[in-house]
């Protein structure tokens, strides 16, 4: 049985969560039919080891009611409930700058549907993004498998207008945001569109 | 039934996480008896609410194992398991930098024992600080309630070394170390001490 968030999607344990600078199980060469979440996992384990960024996913946040001591076993969790997430889902530091972002898909074909980006999140990007901090999301088409990285200030700009607009078109995200590379290793190249937007192209320590 | 962690030490639900921008409950006043996680928590409100930085606790990482779908109810995790951090608890942004810590309390009053500190987080603190990242422990002894910032470097210098020796003494601590002033509001003002150490003593935007 496939374990699944109170809005009813599904909820992926990601092997890499809680571990570092583990290798990559063989079968994981191509990005075809994997999460959003599993790519950039999978990119952010990828840029730990060539030492070009720190990112890590928030672990997802539980209320833990209920815990049981067995003897000679570990702690087991008996009850716990799902928490709505008040942050988004990666940070970390690139070339000295924090980057912070959500990353979400979409099986739309021609809009990204506001909703879902919750109204934390987005107070949560407001905070970053005054604070000096980058911040931006990834939004992938499920259907073209595009992706693009449109900066935070546009999707607040999005969401603070929604009494008008419910959704961003995709040919929005295409003129304010950048498409993002992908491929093989890492399957999302995040770090590659931050130095073009983000660092005047100056692409440093590329190999 | 307090909850407990694996290794025996007390759960404490923090009242803070998963929320932003709540005003504190009213009994907070004193830090005193307060837990240091607690203090901390209520200090990055308090920098939140006055738009100094950004700066969160991390959920607890928890396997999670087993889910129930009740109708008309939350979803409940009926089996979960605690895991091991492989980064630092805290992690945010200040005057455009990236910043992250642990916080660790000791009882000792002479020394802070290294075996407070996990190898993974230790890595973590490595790459952090390669990364250009600002990098520290705050390190509280509870017998005496004052608090020290160290950067990582000093605290990595001493755990590559610990064939030697398996603690920092405190007047180590003293010397290469910041003393943290503590208060009301902020319990502990970190913030200040960052402004001393890494910002060049230059109190930008101080109210």
């Amino acid at each position: 049985m496939p374990i699944r968030y109170p809005n009813g999607q599904p909820y992926s344990r990601s092997p890499k969560q809680g571990q570092a600078k583990k290798s990559l199980p063989a079968d994981t060469y191509s990005g075809r039919g994997m999460t959003l979440e599993h790519d950039i996992d999978e990119a952010n384990v990828y840029y730990l080891n060539q030492q070009r960024a720190v990112v890590h996913k928030k672990p997802t946040p539980v209320q833990i009611v209920k815990v049981d001591y067995p003897k000679r076993s570990a702690a087991v969790i008996r009850e716990a409930y799902f928490k709505q997430a008040s942050t988004t889902d990666y940070n970390g530091v690139y070339r000295g700058a924090y980057i912070d972002f959500e990353a979400k898909e979409t099986k739309n074909k021609t809009s990204f549907p506001l909703k879902n980006i919750h109204p934390h999140q987005v107070d949560h990007m407001r905070e970053v993004s005054k604070h000096g901090g980058i911040c931006f999301v990834l939004i992938r088409f499920f259907q073209s498998a595009e992706v693009f990285l449109l900066d935070a200030k546009h999707l607040i700009d999005y969401y603070d207008n929604q009494d008008v607009r419910k959704s961003i078109k995709k040919t929005e995200i295409e003129r304010l945001g950048h498409q993002v590379k992908t491929g093989l290793h890492p399957p999302i190249d995040y770090l590659r569109t931050l130095d073009a937007v983000y660092f005047n192209g100056d692409a440093k320590e590329r190999t």
